[in-house]
C-alpha cells in the first residue's frame, strides 16, 4: 500500500470491512464485494447530490498501483534500515488513531528508541510555517522546552521553521519528541535535518505511514497532517500565513474534536495572519505560553496552569476608607484634614485616623501646607500600566480594580475586569 | 455636583427619581425622602447580605461637598472658557448614555465644534496603555486613520500612548474625534497634549462630566472610563498590561453589552498581555485591522469588511484530474505518461490530455527522460507559506486547500480550513 491509497476513504473502508488481504485480492481481481459497492453508492448518494463515485476508475487506479507495490521488499528494506512496522492491535499502536475511522492508517513505520503509544499519551502537536519568522521559531522552541520539561511530548512534522524549532526545544529539555514524516522513515527530508532526525531517533521516534523509499509529494504532506493532529491531545499553531499547511492540520484537529490553540503575534506580520484568523473565528483558543497550552489539554486538577495575574501593590492591602483618604490627598502643595475629609467623603474622625496610618506607613507626609503624597516612594512599585489611571506625578499611580463607584453598586464582579 | 457624586449610584438614583434640584434640597436639609431610604435599604439588603448602606454618612458627605460646590460659578467659568453644558433632553445629548441607568452623568461639559450626539452615532472607543510600545502607538494610529477614513468617530481618553495616537490618527484622516477627560474641559491634562486638544476642539469635541476647574483623580479616571465605553458602539483594546485602566473600560463595555475587541501582539510583550487575556477568556473578539473592527460594530450589509483570504494561485483554476497529474509529475529527472498515470490514479487517456494542457499552459516540459515540472516558473507565484507543504525544489509549492483525500469524503467543508 502507498500513502495515497491509505488516504482514500473508500479503500480505507474496504480494508476495515474485509481486511487488507481480502481488499488487495478484490482489487487484484478488479472486483469489489457487491454489498460494499451498494453501500458505497448509497453513502455517496446521501453525501452529494446523488453523484455516485466512479468505483471502477478507483479499482483500476488501485490495481495499477498494486502492480507497482512490493510489500515483501518494503518489509526487508524497512527492517534493514532499522525501522519497525506497527499495525492496529500491536502493543505500540496509538489507539487514538482509530478515531480517524476510514482514514486510519493501515500501519505505521517507526524508527527510534521511544515507544510511540506511550510517548503520545501526553502529547501536543506544535505546528506552523516552514518560512517562520525569528519570532515564530523563538516561540516554537519555547513551547518545545516548556512542554518537554512538563512531561509532554511534542509531535510535529520535522520541517524547517516552526516544526524543527519545536523538536529541538523538546530535545533540549531532554524529552522525547515525535517526527511524523510525509516520506519513508529512511528518507531524510528536508536533507538538512539529518542531524536533528538522528537525535530524534535517539531520544524519540520518527513516524511515517509510507513504506521505506517513498518520497514526499503534495498529497502525502496533506495526508500526513491528519496523523499529527490525531496523535496529539491538542494542536497549537505557532505561526501560519493565511494559506498554510498548518491550517490544514488545525482543520483536522477540529474535525477530530481535539483542542486547537493559536499563538498570537504582531498584526503587522503576515506569518501570524492565519493564527489571528483562527482566533477571530473562535476556532482556536489564544495561548501565550506552554503552561497555558498544558492548561488547555491537561487533566483538570493535574496540569492546571496558574492564572496570569496583575502584580499586587501595597495599596491593595489598605482598607476602603484609608484608600479613599489616600486618593483624596493632593500630589502637589498640600491639604488640611478638613478638605481631605470633604474630598474623601468621610467624617473628620475617620479621616484623621486614616491620615495617621498612612503617615506611619510612609505613604504621605506632613508639610507646612498640610498633607501631601510622598515623592519617590521606593517601597511603592508602579504597576506595568500605571499611567493609564493617574496623573504621573503621583507615586500612587498603579491602575487598580477599585470600582468607579462603591463596590456594592459596581455593575459587575471583579471577574469582569479581566485580570482575575 | 462633582464627578465623585455623579459616580455614586445612590446619588444618581436620588437625582433620577426626584430631579437634581429636589435632590440637592434634600441633601441641604440633611434629609432623604423616607420612601427613597426604604427603597435603598431594601435594594442594599437584596444586594449584599442584609448590610444596609450608611445613608446618613452619605448625606453628610454630599452635604459637605455641596457646601463647597458653586454651580453658578461653574457655569460662568465654563461659558467663559468656551465650553457648553448639555443635559439629558438637550438635542446634543447622546441617548446611549441613558443605558448607564443610575450611573448616567447629570450633564456633560463639551468644548469643540463637533456635535457630540451626531459624532457618536458611528463611534468606536480605541483604548490602551499610556505606557504603550511603538507597536501599540503604531496600531492605534492605524486604527484612528482607518476608522476616520471610513466615517467612524474615534472616542478615547486623550492620554499619552494609545489614546493620543488614536486621536492623532483620526485627525490625520480629517475626521472628528472625541476626547473624554477626567478633569474639567478647561484643564489640559496631560499638559503636553495642549496642541492635540486644540486640534480636537477644532475638528471634534472635548467632553467631561466634571465642571471646569476640576483636576483629575484616580476615582475620576475610573468614572470617566464608563463614559468612553457607553458613548461608543464598541471598544477595542490596542495594548494593555494585565493591570490596566483599559481593562476597566473593557469591563464597562461588556457590562453594557457593547462589542469588545482586542488587538493581539507579540506574546513576548507584557503590554499585550491584557489583550491576550481578554482573547483567551473569549471576552473580546480578535481584530487585526480597522476594517475588522468596523465589521464587528457595523451594520450588516452596510459596513461589512472583506474577509481576509489566502492569495489565489494559478493552480486553483485547474480541474481535479489535471491537478492530480500535475502533482504526480516529478521535480527532478522525468517520468513517462504511463508511470504518471499510475501515480495520479488516472487512466492513460485522461493523463495524456492533461499533460497536453499542462505543457501548453507552461507548467511542465518534455525532456529526453520524459515529463518534468518547469523550473523558475515566473508565471507561478508562491503562496506566503509555500514551504509547509511541498519539497522546495518544486515551483508548484504553495500550500493548498486540496483535501488530503477526495473532496466528497473530506471530513468537513472548506470552511473548517480556516482560510475561507
Amino acid at each position: 500500500m502507498r500513502a495515497a491509497d491509505v488516504g482514500d476513504p473508500i479503500m480505507g473502508r474496504l480494508v476495515m470491512q474485509y481486511g487488507a488481504i481480502r481488499a488487495v485480492e478484490a482489487i487484484r481481481a478488479r472486483t469489489l464485494p457487491p454489498e460494499f459497492v451498494a453501500q458505497e453508492i448509497k453513502r455517496a448518494q446521501e453525501a452529494h447530490q446523488n453523484r455516485p463515485p466512479d468505483l471502477t476508475a478507483r479499482v483500476n487506479a488501485w490495481h495499477a498501483r498494486l502492480a507497482a507495490a512490493n510489500p515483501a521488499a518494503d518489509l526487508e528494506n524497512g527492517q534493514g534500515s532499522g525501522a519497525r512496522l506497527v499495525i492496529p492491535g500491536s502493543p505500540e499502536w496509538p489507539t487514538q488513531l482509530d478515531q480517524l475511522g476510514a482514514g486510519r492508517p493501515l500501519g505505521l513505520w517507526l524508527h527510534g528508541t521511544a515507544d510511540l503509544r506511550f510517548s503520545c499519551l501526553k502529547s501536543v502537536a506544535v505546528v506552523g510555517a516552514r518560512a517562520a519568522t525569528s519570532y515564530g521559531t523563538h516561540i516554537a522552541a519555547e513551547f518545545g522546552v516548556g512542554l518537554g520539561e512538563s512531561g509532554w511530548t511534542v509531535v510535529s512534522g520535522g520541517a524547517h521553521g516552526v516544526d524543527g524549532a519545536a523538536h529541538r526545544g523538546a530535545l533540549a529539555a531532554d524529552a522525547p519528541t515525535v517526527v511524523v514524516l510525509a516520506c519513508g522513515v529512511d528518507i531524510c527530508y528536508p536533507a538538512s535535518h539529518e542531524v536533528l532526525f538522528a537525535a530524534v531517533r535517539d531520544r524519540g521516534v520518527v513516524v511515517s505511514e509510507c513504506p521505506p523509499g517513498v518520497h514526499p509529494t503534495r498529497a502525502r504532506f496533506l495526508i500526513r497532517n491528519r496523523l499529527i493532529a490525531a496523535l496529539s491531545r491538542g494542536t497549537v499553531v505557532v505561526e501560519a500565513a493565511l494559506r498554510s499547511g498548518a491550517l490544514n492540520t488545525a482543520a483536522h484537529a477540529l474535525s477530530l474534536n481535539r483542542h486547537l490553540a493559536a499563538v498570537p503575534g504582531p498584526v503587522t506580520s503576515g506569518m501570524s495572519a492565519g493564527c489571528h484568523k483562527l482566533l477571530r473565528d473562535r476556532k482556536a483558543v489564544c495561548v501565550t505560553s506552554p503552561e497555558e497550552m498544558i492548561d488547555l489539554v491537561g487533566v483538570i486538577g493535574d496540569d492546571l496552569a496558574s492564572q496570569s495575574r496583575a502584580p499586587a501593590v501595597p495599596r491593595d492591602k489598605l482598607n476602603e476608607p484609608t484608600r479613599k483618604v489616600l486618593d483624596a490627598i493632593p500630589t502637589r502643595g498640600g491639604a488640611g484634614p478638613a478638605s481631605i475629609a470633604v474630598a474623601a467623603g468621610l467624617s473628620l474622625d475617620a479621616t484623621l485616623s486614616a491620615l495617621g496610618g498612612l503617615a506611619a506607613a510612609g505613604y504621605i507626609e506632613r508639610t507646612t501646607n498640610g498633607w501631601r503624597l510622598r515623592k519617590q516612594l521606593a517601597s511603592y512599585p508602579k504597576a506595568p500600566d500605571s499611567a493609564a489611571l493617574e496623573p504621573p506625578p503621583s507615586p500612587e499611580s498603579d491602575a487598580s480594580d477599585d470600582p468607579p463607584f462603591p463596590d456594592d453598586d459596581f455593575p459587575h464582579g471583579p471577574e469582569q475586569h479581566g485580570w482575575h
